[in-house]
């Protein structure tokens, strides 16, 4: 795998990315659909949850344009999958879908968190505020999609490990970017531990102390 | 009335954006009251309905001054308005007072969201995400609003058509302006379509499919 | 004490900074940890509480670093706060402690609030939004908290003065400017007017009419 990377990252990038964003937006979709809203409302918080935690991570950093205004088609990916997907919303949230859009978030969390870290370190910043941005990036858009459906978030409630898993992945790719590695292997090595920390979490149910 | 927004556009724009905070801030004042917030907190509520999304647009942008920063008149209106309505909220919420809210807040969203979407057209976005900054402009002060008072913001709940009509009304003046429509006709018509259409949704009680 | 103040006003402002910062993270961690928060969870709240209203402000004024970028040391501050006191903060809530946590809020709130005054100031502002960028300061972390944990925000919630207290203490500090007072006696009026205020409504249970 490491090799496939090393040869074609950013085209590896690229498909993470989608494949969060989907993921991140359908879990919006998911919850907006059982809070009985209309198709604005599930557009809203769908795109919400995808876009909060990078918009976030560019206000705080003061980063223009914002990343989803320079991809005006990731915008619209999501208006075409609100409208493709609502009517079967329902069934989104049981079986295969919900395993699919589980690895989907986990995949995704490991790239917005990493590449957070990464953007808050061009900017020049301590390599704690970094790991913070980091976070950030990869948990505040289901935050905010928490909170405009009205419940504590998700991510802070006592569950599954989730912003921990970021917090660790940052942590390797940082670290491993000050020993000098090749960015595609921090990079990857971030979000693979990111993301397989977050699935065994699900798999063994691991949780923190409260 | 073409006729009149020719001659003095702005001056009618004006009179509408007055009209649109004011509406907007009874909003907050009314739904604060309603939760038993104390003064201070109608004044919070009531600010932040009538400022949050401009603000947010201001901020996704990068535009400084803010808008209210410019326009102190603006604040102190809104602090006065508290101080001399708090006693009456109680009576706002029926009969006639509600119908020129619903009315005045028809204009604002119209104006706030028009505005927002050539504001960010100035800011060089591509279109769709100057039609999202429009809809952003116009409804985010609401649901920022309905988060305090700790609902489901109320535009994204299943009920009338909002945020949709914010959405007609900036492609309708984006549109005219690509053909290059003169200013006057653009954000008229894009208010109009906007304020109509929201009337239209509420007497006749057209919904979104959820 | 103005005397002391005068010999050493930085000094005694980085304490009652440090102070102010450790009550709202505990405010903060109480509350998260009443919502059966995991670690992480009562990190973040704690975090957001502390930094929320500064946060914001820079935002709202366009500064940047962000202060709490600058000064790694207090994220580090709140992280190993959050390790050491999550298992006692059970007993937090109660006594002493709560006492302890009331004055080291009301001197954060004074003193948050006065900075934010005058950095608005700094910045150019006029006179109102000044006060306004004051209250936002000390007051959003405590908005953001209590979003966070799904309840209406305590400082709108009829209760007792909280945001009034920092509102005059603002306006105290920016007149106490305008004749041209020294730095020193300006910043500890200001503070001492909110915090002496909101302990007598504390103590006397004064609340503003709903």
């Amino acid at each position: 795998m490491a090799l496939t990377i090393q040869v074609n990252l950013s085209t590896l990038l690229q498909a993470i990315e989608v494949l969060g964003i989907v993921a991140f937006a359908m879990s919006g979709f998911i919850e907006a659909r059982r809070r009985e809203m209309d198709m604005v409302g599930i557009f809203t918080v769908g795109f919400i949850t995808a876009f909060g935690g990078g918009t976030l991570r560019d206000l705080l950093l003061d980063q223009r344009p914002l990343f989803w205004v320079e991809r005006q088609e990731y915008v619209l990916l999501i208006f075409a999958l609100a409208l493709v997907i609502t009517p079967f919303t329902r069934h989104l949230s049981s079986g295969r879908a919900e395993k699919f859009i589980l690895v989907a978030d986990a995949l995704g969390l490991g790239l917005f968190s990493v590449l957070g870290t990464s953007i808050a370190e061009d900017a020049g910043m301590p390599l704690f505020v970094c790991v913070m941005m980091g976070v950030i990036t990869g948990i505040f858009g289901g935050v905010l999609r928490d909170v405009l459906c009205n419940e504590i978030p998700l991510v802070l409630r006592r569950g599954q490990l989730y912003a921990t898993c970021a917090f660790f992945g940052c942590w390797v790719a940082l670290l491993l970017d000050k020993i000098n590695a090749p960015e595609s292997l921090t990079v990857s090595a971030g979000i693979a531990v990111t993301c397989v920390m977050r699935l065994l979490a699900v798999r063994f149910d691991l949780r923190l102390p409260a």
